[in-house]
């Protein structure tokens, strides 16, 4: 009896038209970081577990996958190794184990996946992709890489062309100076912080609410005042040491091609970890805001303290990318059933790695094909030459299902006469003459000028 | 008191430097990959155990690494995931899963992480790339999909560089026949091909040995000499059928450009594995026999019996990437230590993403810098900008160290005249002209002029 195919719960497994469509998310992810001199990295999938888990307690441990070998499972041992949950423990660590190696201050980023034994629900993934960068000082690190932190989200949505999207900044100092100012008492900072947090999920009124018991109403509703300011009407001298940096990330992110319209100052904004203590990131799409923030971030002032007496200050961001792949998958499908257009094309943008198959016509001709294959290949053309001896229908069949553009046909009546066709199957339309006779030699010319004319 | 950064026991960490090479080497393999239409899939880095694990006991098991989340960890369950140990199971796993939805034959190509717990050992690795292509049929696989792998063998170490190779092929018909025609009785063929399959390492003396129990000495020795025959001087005219199948897949080889001396037949080739039923490939580096195979597979009947009733014949090769980048690093290191020229390049081939490192020569000018930056990353030239504000020197170090070719320096002078200097870091001979003094609108195309001239 065959055991049933499955995969676990909370893993995202695609088929191989939505991998190529991801393959290149992560492409123009990667070129977006290094446009900017980012060096890549990469960290095992496991780390000892005392080395991973330094913090004890708190919510990241209790979802933690351990991993033992057989062996050590026989024998009942605690397990030594476990899975990553982030790339920044993994980056600390790293950074701490090698530091006399590195340049600082360190460009890293980083495309791996991590683990977290989440509850199975939707939308909640165990295993899932990020995308990260981050850049290490030593002992200190000018705000001048806080600056450049918008441009590079900007670069990689801009080319990701998923639709118009906003980057909200702000600053934590600046934050906590206005809870200072509206009566927040410092040991209450950090539960006010994660209230206001909440904003754009649960609403004003709610969090007015929320806040009722960490400072006095008419308080909570002139910081919420204060926070929810527009910045084009707000003065620009504010005299505070949050503001002035803002000010310059703000400016410089448009000195650096970033349009105005879509970098936003949001005294709302304080993104989640407590571990943040200068300027935050998060980005949402216009059309989407249901998404949540499609990639976030900040600076903190020490990335690996349980590592190192190092003082290692830095800032980066993080995008989502599995989750954020299978949002707009979801918003597609949906669209799809509304039978509305949909915003997002990713289950057929792309199905092909293919430009051209090679039917097999004439099984005597084989060396003939695979010459021109290999001709074809040599131009930069990704080339299949049928394998089988099926009829032509069927081989019709698996170019169309593959969503292969070209289909080149030469059978023994083409092959005496020293010509090809070439049909083009994009053109679906019948009254659209879709089938070329090339002589041999302009074989490569002709797919070259096809494929360039019309789009995958 | 800090905990003591450090890396689990046989996982291969590199430096941003070996990264880059690293992952320059995997864009390589993908494009060799692509250039034949073969499909990108992956799979999540756990299974189900008992999806996994469908044969019971054998070596494979007792190598795996199992996977549990805290809560099942602390109830003492059996751990339901484990990591997978190979891309062949997963890839049977997803295709038995996905049957419905593949186009057949399905060609693809799988590049990510596989685990096992080996003992710690030099050159044995408990996380690993393997970098997979694959071929399933539907029933049925032509022999035309075995002619196309060599073809994709060469292709790809024909780009990464490592000096002449030659890829082995042969097909097991073929060698059962000829065990066969020695008297080696049926039972005693997978206990005899083991023992062939040593040839390579342990020495022709060494096998005929092993093979005594087996088989008579004159027979082992007749054997032998067929198998070590040199296919040059042999005839091509052999009447056996996986002889006509080794010739086709020769002839076909050869018509797809790959050069006759990088191609070579040899009966002894064998591969480990019980399963392959037909053609089988290795590949040697010529001048780094002690690497073993760097690149190997094969022909096999049925790809996933456990899960499906559906026959799914297949063809395939395996690049075991993290093995021969370690293996690369070693023999490049002994040279150096050896004070011989390394026939590899790996430590320092690459050591920057950046081309270009505009520095901060003048605080109050960093919206220009931001402004050319921007430029330059536009015209497709990675570009940093320098942070802090450090002296010159620090800068200049910074740049040196990260093996960044070009500075752009920008002082008040130069921003008055409308000018911008640029140097050459590359060059390191003083009596070679390494400043250029270009006009602010001409960067650019000066940058691209100088990275198009000396190379990385």
């Amino acid at each position: 009896m065959p055991v049933q195919p499955r995969t676990p719960q909370g893993v995202l497994e695609l088929t191989p038209a939505q991998q190529i469509t991801f393959q290149r998310m992560i492409d123009t992810i990667r070129r977006g970081f290094e446009r900017f001199g980012y060096l890549p990295i990469e960290t095992p999938t496991f780390e000892l577990t005392d080395v991973l888990l330094t913090k004890s307690g708190g919510e990241t441990e209790k979802q933690v996958y351990f991993v033992q070998s057989t062996g050590a499972l026989a024998e009942g041992k605690r397990p030594e190794l476990a899975l990553r949950f982030d790339l920044t423990v993994p980056l600390a660590r790293y950074v701490a184990e090698h530091e006399h190696e590195l340049n600082f201050p360190f460009r890293r980023y980083q495309i791996q996946r991590v683990y977290r034994g989440e509850r199975a629900q939707k939308g909640r993934f165990r295993e899932f992709y990020q995308c990260d960068i981050d850049v290490i000082g030593k002992d200190t690190l000018s705000l001048a890489h806080d600056v450049e932190v918008p441009a590079v989200i900007h670069g990689i949505f801009n080319e990701l062309a998923f639709g118009k999207f906003t980057i909200f900044i702000n600053n934590r100092k600046l934050l906590k100076s206005l809870l200072e100012a509206h009566g927040v008492a410092a040991d209450q900072h950090a539960p006010a912080l994660h209230e206001i947090d909440r904003l754009r999920k649960v609403g004003r009124a709610k969090v007015e609410e929320l806040l009722a018991p960490l400072v006095d109403a008419a308080r909570a509703k002139a910081l919420l005042d204060a926070l929810t300011l527009d910045w084009a009407t707000a003065s620009k001298e504010l005299a505070l040491d949050g503001m002035a940096e803002l000010q310059r990330v703000y400016d410089g992110t448009l000195a650096l091609g970033v349009p105005a319209d879509a970098l936003k100052v949001d005294l709302s904004i304080v993104r989640g970890l407590d571990y943040y203590t200068g300027t935050v990131y998060e980005t949402f799409l216009d059309a989407h805001p249901e998404f949540g923030s499609i990639c976030s971030g900040g600076r903190y002032d020490n990335l690996a303290e349980h590592y190192t007496k190092s003082k290692l200050p830095g800032v980066g961001i993080s995008i989502g990318l599995t989750r954020l792949f299978s949002q707009l998958l979801d918003a597609e499908q949906r669209a799809l059933k509304d039978k509305r257009t949909p915003d997002f094309n990713i289950s057929t943008a792309h199905r092909a790695i293919a430009h051209a198959v090679i039917l097999n016509v004439d099984a005597t001709l084989a060396l003939d094909y695979a010459r021109l294959a290999s001709e074809l290949r040599s131009a930069g053309i990704n080339t299949e030459v049928y394998g089988g001896d099926d009829k032509l229908g069927k081989q019709f069949k698996y170019a169309d299902r593959g969503g292969i553009p070209l289909a080149i046909i030469c059978g023994s009546r083409e092959h005496e006469a020293g010509i090809v066709k070439i049909k083009d199957l994009r053109v679906t339309d019948t009254s659209i003459h879709n089938e070329h006779e090339v002589p041999r030699a302009n074989v490569v010319a002709k797919v070259r000028e096809l494929m360039g004319t019309v789009s995958l």
